[in-house]
């Protein structure tokens, strides 16, 4: 039963948000769980509470009340009435609530059965760089993506809408123009770097490296972002992920190699960065479904500004270097920190995205963006994705995999039917060097900032303008407000071409 | 809409009570986790989502829908139709929902309220000894106990309605006998003990003791017990538990003191006493309210077999004294197995009951136990505690308490208005001494089993016979299907009279 009267009608609606969201915190828990540490045999029935969870979490998005609500919140005269944060969580609500209804259960049902069968078939498929094996599920992946495009609608292309799940408004026109002006200049900066007889030395990156001394050292540098202990917690796993359970509880992970000194702590970094957003959204958001990072393009924009802008930095490493030579004692002896700087920054075109610098990565990103724009303007089919793919990577990097494993075949992100997520995080790196170009005129002495250690005005300047508005403003009314114009991939071009051109001496 | 036909509604409610299961081992988890390290920032948030999980759980359990197929259910003709699992999982449901239904839903949301606060301010007056403080608050508990049992309804005394939640089927009558021939025994065993001149040795437990060598001793140990390291973890906590999410997931910790060899060790066998039984339960219950132990003082006869009857046994320290010596090394070469034995097992009067040995510890029940009882009698009020606890003490175990914080407030359960959990305690020690006769005929050499660290065939035989039966049989039931009689003292005076003569040469 709905109450009646505005304010009653509100508080109501408020509350089942509240329920909404508490069901998603026990979902996220039981996923972090499940991820360090569960046992195996409790995972069979642990899947079914989390089937219970969303089911009820599910329903609810959908119900009748939920539309009683909506309808009459959007009613002109009560419309007039919702703050500005009120209307934005209608909308939000409203957005979800189309999106679902728009799709028959049995339909919806038999696409997650889908792309839980898929998942497991793509993992044996790579391991034995068997595309054909895989060729089926990715078929009807795209084919039921096509329909829940038809139903739900779309705009110019069909890729929009896809797009638009994990970027809200961006379009293929958009990521067309800025991709195609970065590719205009990254790819010419690649092959100077590739001609240059500098080649950075890398060797001592890969000695032996005590496990607890880099946890150590990865939980030091979490502390000078100010990444909050008390609302936190830093643990391992195979994949390194960040989970917002809400702003009092904001998880990462890492992952320790033994022969490499930068990955368990760039890996820390990175999710320090999405932690540091999702630990500062404002309090008033908790309970609504403006508790969250805005976009996956912003979100990946403070995890790269923190790993790239900050922790890639030479004054970040004229800092903090002298903390490795006493985490490893007597492993860097012989290097400087300036060598230990080129090496941790060399660019080098490698066949695994998750692997590549952070140069290179971003024409990973655009292999696989073009041949989603392809696959859902049906200018490729499925068939064709092995050969594309490797055509794509030799135009843009120069090199082309020996196997699918290493090629077509290496993310899960298609066989989870995640078409439209990739760009994000070549998003993410434009809004990170877009917003640097902003933080140095408002923080001048910025570098003597991160040279002193001095991290956290950084921080705090983050929190004010992207981390406290939660989902608040859009992608493009963050990066506006912040820079003051809307994405330009320039700034990312400028920040690579004057690193890269000191680094190659270009 | 509950569907017609017997086949279907039991498939209908089979699905509704895994469905509540499932919100049992979300909030199951969610209170793990807060435990085990959950950040303090997330602790009121996740609080408001254990407590919405816990709404719909109960609202579940008190619906018009279970008040129809309980209704159903209990016709003769269906009654009739019901498997044994079934009917004894109908009859678990009604006896929650009649108790349940009976408490007007302010009242017992009052109590709820009542008792949170209460444990804060036990948590206080434990700390400065003031008794006075915490006094209102247990008043008040203890009425609305007194109003609760009104609306339960009970047979012969009112405490025998509170000992049921705990001990389905326990009474005062049953209490006051088994209680009764123990103590007279006990306490001449206790005075006999005093007055031995043996008085074993101890400074060599209180040693430094490695924190990482404990784990591993502790992990060494569950592992021989044929704990399931595949369905369960081992972690710390400041309260050592046991908690069984599903047989494929039970989760246990344990508490590591620096200067105790034997306290985090004595912690994980007992909670994997208590694991072995949730790890053993017969699948076919998952998913009902039979999934778990029988009753606290079944489960708590599990941990305490393990504990005390085995851990705490010659055979089991000639087995395994030579792996305290590995893994502390040099620290007991001065110590005889006779000796670390006999230091392990020294009885003396102590003021906490979680510090009491295995003989002393069921006096301290028993002081609790007559102060319930008299308490719901109401032979004595709140205000008599603490000069009635005095003088019990002094009186089944010759010291008194210098201080209320290490008498009267010491435990936390009368706070949370556990009132009739105390005697399981106790019962656990009889039935496992009475299982201990057992299957000391059923396995002849069971000694010798322990002393050649062969404890699987131990496990298998509790598991055959308590374990894989979950709840569906009554703690009588199963006391008298395993050893072929009701609850019986006698076992557990006579185990005590052979080993504690033989340690203190009586």
């Amino acid at each position: 039963m709905i109450s009646s009267g505005f304010e009653s009608k509100m508080k109501d609606f408020k509350l089942y948000l509240k329920k909404m969201k508490s069901y998603e915190e026990a979902i996220g828990l039981i996923y972090w769980d499940m991820r360090t540490g569960a046992p195996k045999k409790g995972i069979a029935n642990r899947s079914e509470v989390v089937g219970m969870l969303s089911g009820e979490q599910f329903k609810m998005s959908v119900s009748n009340e939920m539309g009683e609500w909506l309808g009459y919140f959007s009613e002109a005269e009560q419309d007039a009435r919702l703050s500005r944060m009120d209307r934005k969580i209608v909308a939000e609500c409203q957005k979800e609530y189309d999106r679902s209804k728009k799709i028959p259960q049995q339909k919806y049902e038999d696409y997650v059965v889908l792309t839980s069968q898929a998942e497991s078939v793509w993992e044996e498929a790579k391991d034995a760089s068997d595309f054909a094996k895989f060729q089926p599920y990715l078929e009807k992946i795209v084919a039921t993506n096509l329909e829940f495009i038809e139903l739900w609608g779309y705009e110019g292309h069909k890729y929009n809408t896809l797009l638009d799940m994990y970027e809200p408004g961006m379009t293929v026109n958009k990521l067309d123009q800025v991709f195609g002006a970065l590719r205009e200049k990254v790819v010419p900066l690649l092959n100077a770097i590739k001609a240059s007889p500098v080649k950075p030395a890398t060797a001592f990156l890969r000695q032996s490296f005590d496990k607890e001394q880099q946890k150590k050292f990865s939980l030091f540098i979490l502390g000078e972002m100010g990444y909050d202990f008390e609302a936190g917690r830093l643990d391992e796993t195979v994949h390194p992920f960040a989970t917002g359970l809400s702003p009092g509880d904001v998880r990462i992970t890492t992952r320790y190699l033994m022969d490499d000194v930068n990955s368990a702590l760039f890996g820390t970094i990175h999710e320090g960065g999405h932690a540091l957003y999702e630990q500062n959204i404002s309090p008033e958001y908790i309970g609504t479904p403006l508790c969250t990072g805005t976009s996956m393009g912003i979100h990946e924009s403070q995890s790269r500004f923190w790993e790239n802008m900050i922790g890639r930095s030479r004054p970040f490493w004229n800092r903090y270097y002298k903390d490795v030579q006493k985490h490893y004692p007597g492993q860097f002896d012989a290097v400087s920190v300036e060598d230990f700087y080129r090496g941790t920054n060399e660019v080098k075109p490698s066949l695994i995205r998750i692997e590549a610098d952070e140069l290179t990565y971003n024409l990973h990103i655009m292999v696989r963006y073009e041949l989603e724009k392809e696959l859902f303007s049906e200018a490729i089919s499925v068939a064709d994705l092995p050969e594309a793919w490797n055509e794509k990577y030799r135009d843009y990097l120069g090199i082309a995999p020996s196997h699918h494993g290493e090629g077509v075949l290496q993310d899960v992100h298609w066989a989870g039917g995640a078409f439209g997520y990739f760009p994000s995080y070549a998003l993410g790196n434009m809004y990170a060097a877009q917003m640097m170009r902003t933080i140095r005129k408002e923080l001048p002495h910025f570098d003597e900032l991160v040279q002193a250690g001095n991290l956290l005005p950084i921080k705090d300047w983050l929190a004010l303008k992207v981390y406290r508005h939660g989902k608040l403003l859009t992608p493009t009314e963050i990066i506006t407000d912040v820079t003051g114009e809307e994405l330009n991939p320039d700034y990312l071009v400028e920040y690579f071409t004057e690193k890269y051109g000191d680094i190659y001496q270009l």
